[in-house]
């Protein structure tokens, strides 16, 4: 999504060239090349997929197929990790601890779905801006707590700084993540102001903001994980750029501020 | 602020004439008009002051001579509260703890100050979405930590809707501040989306957004809290429109959602 300007093909291209060695996808750009030429794009070009972007939207969603499909398209892609951005409150909703339980229903038909299929899911939790329209779990710690009625290898979470960066919690909470082999992703934004109208097309570019990015990676590090790690950008001015220039400065730009 | 669009002499009549039997200023409308005289006009309108906004900024300001400044015009103006909003990240700044810790150094120069003048200080957690640019206290939990340090009569806190509704620990937080009797004041404003670019005035009138407004009302009740509810909406929607009739459709709405 970081450089969304950039067909698939291109996007392969690019990161195999610039030695960037795995690729998180989004299911839309996905579907429109197509599940299986999509995998086999980027097996061909060496490269992992990290995770599918992205299932979720429980408390909005009629039925659950949608998540389903997108648990089928992460093994076809072969990847081993869904990342859920789980929905926030229903239409004149103001409950947000039914949305949670919610969602906790929806993790409980899934999860085993995914892991057949050797899928795991990983709650993503959002900034407390998202919380009513988008994702009702706020906090590493909530993730967490959903995440803890089921086994480490069907449900984690994702750590995304430009979510969790302001919580003074959060660092104990990504120590009990990785205690419990629970940290399924580890993202990176940085956090810049003002906001843009709707919030959700400012994330920063590393380096631009305020978020101490090696902090971050030390502290996932130390809590034991060894995935990969991904630069999440959503930002209308960086996508009206070069898409494979902003790959660039953005692989420049994590190995400055993270290395 | 919510009808920031009326002058004092309007405000205070239309308070009067609607029953509403207090009301919270800002400093500038207030040192606009002269301190002396807005608080004769207010005190002849038989009207209470009931906070005063604001102090603070602490992490970013070179002294406390401004905050001191605040604290002899609510003193002036017959108001036992100044509200603090306490500051981001200084220019460069990557350390929340840090900043978190110069806010507790000014609060220690300041309380001492206040508390001779019969003013009382309220740390008011702001909403994560301003941890780096406005108030590096983002939850009420912060908040006491840092009100902990002082006297109840000296420090404790503003609980706002708008900045802790999404706070699955707030209700506990509130509790723990009703129990210290920290509740300084407590402020309503619903949330609503999009939010606007900078996310300052997009506060939502009671009762348009997704906070269950009397649920909150009555938890600060259960907390042990008697002092005055003050709506403060930010909004440049609702600043476009006859002051009056705003206020009197803000005293409906708080009728409505609340009692």
């Amino acid at each position: 999504m970081t450089v969304k300007q950039l067909s698939l093909p291109e996007l392969t291209e690019a990161c195999a060239r610039l030695g960037v060695p795995g690729v998180g996808l989004w299911r839309e750009p996905v579907q429109a090349y197509g599940v299986e030429a999509a995998a086999k794009l980027v097996r061909d070009a060496g490269l992992a997929v990290t995770t599918l972007c992205r299932g979720g939207f429980f408390t909005t969603a009629d039925g659950l197929d949608d998540n389903r499909a997108a648990i089928d398209e992460a093994a076809t892609l072969g990847t081993d990790t869904l990342v859920l951005v789980s929905g926030g409150l229903p239409p004149g909703g103001k409950d947000l601890g039914a949305a949670r339980e919610r969602i906790a229903d929806a993790l409980a038909e899934l999860a085993p779905y995914a892991a057949e299929r050797g899928v795991r899911l990983a709650i993503e939790p959002l900034h407390p801006m998202y919380a009513a329209d988008r994702c009702a779990v706020s906090t590493l710690d909530q993730a967490l707590d959903l995440a803890e009625g089921f086994p480490a290898s069907q449900v984690g979470v994702v750590v995304d700084t430009y979510h969790v960066w302001w919580d003074d919690r959060a660092p104990a909470a990504v120590a009990r993540a990785g205690e419990q082999g629970r940290i399924h992703s580890f993202q990176l934004a940085d956090w810049t102001t003002p906001l843009p109208e709707g919030v959700l097309n400012g994330r920063g570019q590393i380096g631009d903001g305020c978020i101490d990015m090696r902090a971050w990676r030390e502290r996932v590090d130390a809590a034991g994980y060894t995935g990969p790690i991904e630069v999440e950008l959503f930002n209308d001015t960086l996508w009206t750029r070069d898409g494979v220039e902003l790959l660039e400065e953005t692989a420049r730009r994590y190995a400055e501020h993270t290395l």
